[in-house]
């Protein structure tokens, strides 16, 4: 009896020792991982934007939401229903309030949100923006679209559909910065890099179908030889449309438009629009959560450094043509 | 005796349940972390460089390196010892002969790695470029200084140094992208935004000491009145400051240079060079890493679009004076 008493105890002895080693090799471990890529669920990051329905934004939630499962963390959606600056400033205030982990904006108003942010930043919530810039706040990045290379890609796809000749034209909303931009890199590499092409005309579609559609028509009937239209953004490139298939010249004209919303899509499955650049939305989220989770979890450049952050990601864009065009559908 | 049987076997019992509830805790952990940002150490990740002996490449591998700790993945740095283009095709074909899981190149030319760079990324090796581009290959994105943004950052340090009035003068390399573009940035700043500022002189330094000292030398007798240089590159700037202490100058011309280097440190703590630009080489190295592993592991934005992770990251520019110039001192 009292031999099985020592076996007992000794795999008593063994089992704690087990135990013992293997919650010691844990705590190594965990200790090891400390400055791994991992949050906690209470840990709550918010996007906030302008205009909150539209469909838009869903690529760069998705993307947001994404890295936020990647890195065990939470995240939130808000924004002012409205284009309006006076709901979006109450809207991130209110977001502030319950201090989060970090937030990234996208403004209506290069200058109206700065008072907040920098409020926010100094604060230590970390702040980034996406697709809409606020340059002279203290927010720690941008994460958008270089709207000069845009309208470079803009220009080489053109001169794809055209083999590189031809006369083309514009149509633009010349008082807004991303629009002249997307003019000057698409009128910068045609007079560069094609000499036998030549945009003949610019002209102002106020950012509205009926506008657009009817600068199309003056264009048509100014130029008739005109080959293909850039439209620097979506409701123009749907009036562009609508006066290409009026005029009958669906077949003689190429149009390529920006952005990716159902009016856009659907004319390329007609073929009526030949191409749109889609955004990286999706890279915008993605790497707005990775970024303000880099300055949270302190991983991020030294603090002495007044650049933690790279300044500004230009997350790119992608040529839709009707080969490609049902993956920009929203899935539901 | 039967009595402490049973409480033997009730303990043993105990423990068995306790450290099976522990295991398979632990695997459902990991199960549901698969989706984490963690790999393997067997992953291995490179960095390739020319001239690799350089400082300038230490803190962009530190941020590699940190990015490799914080992912679990293992890194090797490989390098063309030399400023040799060939020395470098065949170290980055050696590198790719290993099949790594991805690897961060930065080019002396910007076209003449492209078809390594090509071969590799079609084989499903994972490039990204930093510091200096290859714009015309299949690498995944680039991750450096934007040039004009760093120039005109220099011109508002340099406002800041002369309450917005006086001479300046620029020594530059004009045949050089990256340096045009610093010109660029500085001189359209201070005409645009500075009307009491004026850049008198642009000259050729051709990147060497002696010759930024003699173009120097030149621009101080023929505008006695010049109050700031600014050298977009580090031997310039020393030679800069070396003409300045030998005319007398040091107190009434404020230099501002180009990276980090020891020469360019020094003549800070003198007082001789007011300020100098370090680029973002941490921040280069450590999104470099990141980027590589999300396409390695597939957490970029689908493989069906060509702009699977943001085409352009700036890294940014920071302001080094005599005020934290100590940080910038390598550590050892």
């Amino acid at each position: 009896m009292k031999k099985l008493l020592f076996i007992y105890l000794f795999l008593i002895s063994v089992f704690v020792l087990y135990v013992y080693n293997y919650q010691t090799n844990n705590q190594a471990n965990n200790q090891w991982t400390n400055n791994e890529l991992r949050g906690t669920l209470d840990e709550s990051y918010v996007m906030v934007t302008f205009q909150s329905g539209i469909d838009y934004w869903k690529r760069a939630l998705k993307g947001f939401e994404d890295a936020a499962e990647a890195l065990s963390v939470s995240v939130e959606y808000r924004g002012a229903t409205q284009y309006d600056i006076q709901e979006e400033i109450t809207v991130l205030e209110q977001v502030i309030a319950k201090n989060p982990a970090g937030i990234a904006v996208s403004t209506m108003d290069p200058e109206a949100l700065n008072p907040v942010i920098n409020k926010a930043v100094e604060a230590g919530i970390p702040i980034v923006m996406f697709d809409a810039n606020a340059p002279k706040s203290k927010a720690y990045a941008f994460l958008g679209t270089d709207n000069y290379y845009a309208g470079e890609t803009a220009a080489h796809q053109m001169a794809k559909f055209l083999n590189e000749e031809g006369e083309v034209g514009i149509i633009t909303h010349p008082n807004q910065l991303n629009h002249k931009e997307r003019t000057e890199g698409f009128r910068n590499t045609i007079a560069n890099e094609y000499p036998k092409m030549k945009v003949v005309a610019i002209k102002d579609g106020r950012g509205d179908q009926m506008s657009s559609k009817e600068a199309t028509d003056e264009m048509l009937s100014l130029y008739p030889n005109l080959q293909g239209v850039f439209a620097t953004e979506a409701n123009g490139g749907v009036g562009v449309g609508q006066s290409i298939l009026e005029a009958q010249k669906k077949d003689s004209v190429h149009i390529i438009s920006f952005d990716t919303d159902k009016g856009t899509l659907d004319m390329i499955q007609e073929g009526v629009i030949s191409a749109t650049l889609a955004q990286g939305t999706w890279e915008m989220g993605y790497w707005s959560l990775q970024f303000l989770f880099h300055i949270q979890h302190d991983l991020a450049e030294s603090a002495t450094n007044d650049q933690r952050l790279p300044r500004f990601v230009d997350t790119g864009v992608t040529v839709v043509t009707k080969e490609n065009v049902t993956e920009y559908y929203p899935s539901e």
